[in-house]
């Protein structure tokens, strides 16, 4: 069911002139054309999306699908007095485009002035600043009800993705959108993807009404009490500018489900959807990535693990949440489909899911993003934590990237390490992490988190004599003791050699392994016995993360201590250079540091 | 529509006979009895909840309501070969009666034997410790799959409530049911009510299906792909055993919708059904609380200065997620109807609604459960951290009860003060409160979150010069410095005097105010200079919360820290002076903690 695909020609590829676009310097400009005009403007915007993201990498399929939508969405509605809101905002480029940055489009040099999502410091068209899922209805909820508090008549409109749709927000947004007694435009944008394929009950329905024009029964926007429209062609400007006129202005909430096509427009896009969700830099003319990633990857590692341990019969099911390319996952499902399961965008099921299956004795291993594992706080506390099931949780994370504020991932030890019963293991290379699963996998005390290291893969240490309650020392020292965990070793190995050359202090080097509790009394008390001062080096934010516990537990004592790592702060837009400077966490900043608590 | 309450007498109140309870010792012995004395049986038991409910206080109208499906279920189904998973458990009275733990409401002496939620230390048939809303699909789920991976066969069947389907978790389970190809019967147990009445559109579905006998196209299951049966007689034994034997080994998932009376059986439950959801000990002719507690509360003290706020113009709305009584908001709804929302049990909805009301300038005051708003903790960092929204976040939480884990709330400071931009307050009484909260409303740099003392409310300190970035100094002293956060500040008073007493030091007492950050330039200062130890007392886990960020900041100093506070772990049936002792927060535990340091 994707009629519209046939009559769009391929968009040119290079970007040429625009004449359309060069009258257009905000929303307001795009009253003066035509239907056929805009159309016009939709194929200028497409090959400057398709060129930028050719050269920066970028979500490819969510822009290209979206951009009629969201030129008859700035042609109907009076942005910013209308208030347009995208879910994730991973689709907001054509948005961006209208809203008077195009030239983050047009000119190489501009190219990174805009971020890849909304921002309210770029624009008054931008309201937030979103990177996860399937909350732009609550949000448009909100912004509804303030409007109505304060006697306004403006449109509230929420723009969100069927794959976005499975998370549990969305659904508790819908019911309460429902309770609204005013203006309220949910238009669903129906590309009948997820980052990868879609999965759940849900996507059964959403077909039928696809199929159906419409009209099918099983419709989930009724159910929740929610009037509904449906609108076959969402890549047809004329239509959608029908649809939008129809709904402005509305005197009580509606769904407008919008069918749209992922990526078109670009036949590579078009051809693999979920690699062309997000892809890198890429060849305009194959699509194949300018700088392929074949290296071994981590969760390679992980994955090889898991290979072992079913051949030996253990009853291990791998689980993620609709980021299966991440991981490596779809070559796992292809030889094990009967112990794989995407949950869709839905991590608090991801986990309550895992709880169920090991409590009946399944050894569920749950793949994860540590932002959006976030999500499932309540479900890992709970559901695991409360009930001491022998769950595993691979996360990556605990990275200082830079760059946007709604993906860092520097918040991993401070969500996961004040959780009751949650152990928590830091693996510093591929043999820690493989026998860090190896052991999670035949535990029964309870849940284990396990950070995947960042980069490729290496194999540099063997998996033996693995104890996650018993530090690792990598040299013997004395005065001052480096306790550095994962990706921070060989930043201490770094600073040992410094306080070494600059005071002949042979500092002692440890990889503490487990970071939510220290329970090593032998290491404890040589630290305690021999140590002036100990250092705690992580690639997290150090409020609530490992080195806190350090500086408890040496608090009473005579030993200082020293927490180095990232802040508590969102980061916007800083490198990671300048911020791994600002943290002290080079061995430059880092040696001072020290130096400044010894002298 | 509510057919069943003509036809059933009220229950005799007091226990009287009990002829076939007596030969009920499992649910295996249920198979002897006919329908009419399964029916006898739940007119035994009824008699058994209400006496003890109203000696001992607990969840009402949920266990009345489910005594003959109960009983249907233990009898159609063959448990614990089949799974039976109670969502909340706050409804499994009679399932603990008729699995080996009818002593508990037959004997006062045992009365205490058994906690409110299922627990899977006092019996096979219960799998789980739960007391969160939501999770019983996704458990089953995994329960399904974990049996489906070994080859099993047996039924697995979650109950849910109608009001833990508005929390987001269920609709993803429900969601990632319908892609299983076996065996699940999910139970929908649809009493009309949340803790109090239902909010959502979802709701309107629901009334048309109970309206129709099933047949409304407005069906949420059968629009996320499920199979669906629905059953009016809720609380008509026969009619329950003919719709469970339909189900019994059906071999795809299926929502059993069954319609009961929440409160069958007792007067004053059917008539207040709110009140009901829970009560203290009552008098069972009248239904009155046999302690009522009429004093002034600190959601009393917030509420008198919303209304002092509104008064003065000031865009304040009040949300919460289904738990308005906790907060008396039922009051401020009466006064206030265009400013009250609540959302259901759908706590991220509750704070990304904050969200884009904030965002549009209202000033929103979330009023929620600390170990519940876990469920909101990626909206509360992403949503509002991320965006620096000023909502206010007022919570119950940061109190060591002892009792059940499940709602243990000492784990407030570990999720909020750890999450980047969230100013955590913690008033020590009425004053600092009303003053914290008028704070909150009128400064524009993000979410504020505030707990609310505990016990009845105490005005004796003004609301005046109150600063969150200053600590107040209630003692001036030396050597040792206490810092007791909220409810610990007598505490510290009495530690205090013992040192003075002990070892004639005068210690420094301070009242932090805010625990997220140390930003008392001045006061830090002092505390650096004229002190050799600094100790900090919290009601709450000192793994993560505010104990740790202040050893943290003295670390690289020569000035040392106690950190006092809960442990990092879930309490099972300890008492709150069980607890408090072991954590170090008693006069004399404290006091001999502090004095091993010195010594």
């Amino acid at each position: 069911m994707r009629p519209d695909s046939e009559h769009k020609t391929e968009a040119k590829i290079m970007a040429s002139n625009t004449p359309i676009l060069d009258r257009v310097n905000g929303p307001a400009d795009l009253n003066q054309f035509s239907a056929e005009e805009l159309t016009e403007l939709a194929n200028e915007i497409r090959p400057l999306l398709i060129n930028k993201l050719s050269i920066t990498g970028g979500h490819v399929g969510p822009n290209l699908g979206v951009v009629e939508l969201t030129i008859a969405l700035h042609t109907v509605f009076n942005s910013p007095v209308d208030h347009i809101v995208w879910d994730v905002s991973h689709q907001a480029y054509t948005h961006k485009i209208l809203t008077g940055r195009k030239e983050a489009w047009l000119s190489p040099e501009h190219f990174h002035d805009v971020g890849p999502y909304t921002d309210p410091t770029e624009s008054k068209h931008d309201y937030f600043n979103i990177g996860h899922t399937s909350t732009s209805i609550g949000l448009a909820d909100g912004m509804a009800a303030a409007r109505d508090l304060r006697g306004g008549s403006e449109n509230v409109i929420a723009v969100i993705g069927d794959g976005a749709l499975s998370g549990g927000l969305a659904y508790e947004a819908l019911s309460n959108a429902a309770m609204l007694n005013s203006n309220l435009i949910i238009v669903v944008n129906d590309n009948e993807m997820s980052i990868a394929e879609d999965h759940g009950g849900l996507y059964k329905g959403l077909a039928q009404l696809r199929a159906t024009n419409g009209k099918s029964p099983n419709n989930l926007f009724k159910a929740l009490g929610l009037d509904y429209m449906y609108v076959e062609g969402g890549n047809d400007i004329p239509t959608l500018l029908a649809a939008f006129t129809q709904v402005h202005d509305i005197d009580h909430p509606i769904v407008v489900h919008v069918h749209t096509i992922k990526g078109l427009g670009y036949a590579p896009a078009l051809a693999n959807e979920e690699a062309f969700h997000w892809h890198a830099a890429f060849d305009i003319e194959t699509g194949a990535a300018r700088h392929p990633n074949t290296a071994k990857t981590y969760s390679d590692v992980v994955l090889d693990e898991l290979d072992a341990e079913i051949a030996a019969g253990a009853p291990v099911v791998a689980i993620n949440a609709a980021i299966p390319g991440g991981f490596h996952l779809k070559k796992f499902a292809a030889k094990h489909p009967d112990r794989y399961h995407d949950v869709g965008i839905a991590e608090q099921q991801s986990i309550t899911f895992a709880a169920g299956l090991a409590q009946q004795g399944a050894r569920p291993v749950a793949f994860e993003n540590t932002t959006f594992l976030q999500r499932a706080y309540d479900q890992l506390s709970h559901d695991l934590g409360v009930n001491k099931l022998p769950a595993v949780i691979v996360y990556s994370g605990g990275h200082v990237t830079g760059g946007d504020p709604t993906h860092q991932s520097t918040f991993d030890l401070a969500m996961l390490t004040n959780i009751p019963g949650m152990t928590v293991l830091v693996p510093a290379d591929a043999g820690e992490l493989t026998a860090a699963v190896r052991w999670a996998l035949h535990q029964n005390d309870g849940p284990v988190a396990i950070r995947l290291p960042g980069g490729p893969a290496d194999k540099s240490v063997a998996p033996t004599d693995f104890d996650p309650d018993r530090m690792r020392e990598l040299q013997p020292g004395h005065d001052v003791a480096l306790l550095a965990i994962g990706s921070m070793l060989p930043l201490a190995k770094q600073v040992a050699a410094k306080l070494q050359a600059d005071r002949n202090i042979t500092a002692t080097i440890v990889d503490p392994r487990r970071v939510d509790a220290l329970v090593d009394q032998d290491e404890l008390a040589h630290l305690l016995a021999n140590h002036e001062l100990v250092v705690t080096f992580e690639e997290d934010s150090v409020v609530g993360g490992f080195g806190e516990k350090v500086s408890r537990f040496f608090g009473p004592t005579n030993v200082r201590t020293l927490n180095l790592g990232a802040k508590r702060r969102f980061d916007h837009k800083q490198t990671r250079a300048e911020l791994m400077d600002e943290y002290k966490l080079t061995p430059e900043t880092a040696t001072v540091a020290i130096e400044d608590v010894l002298d």
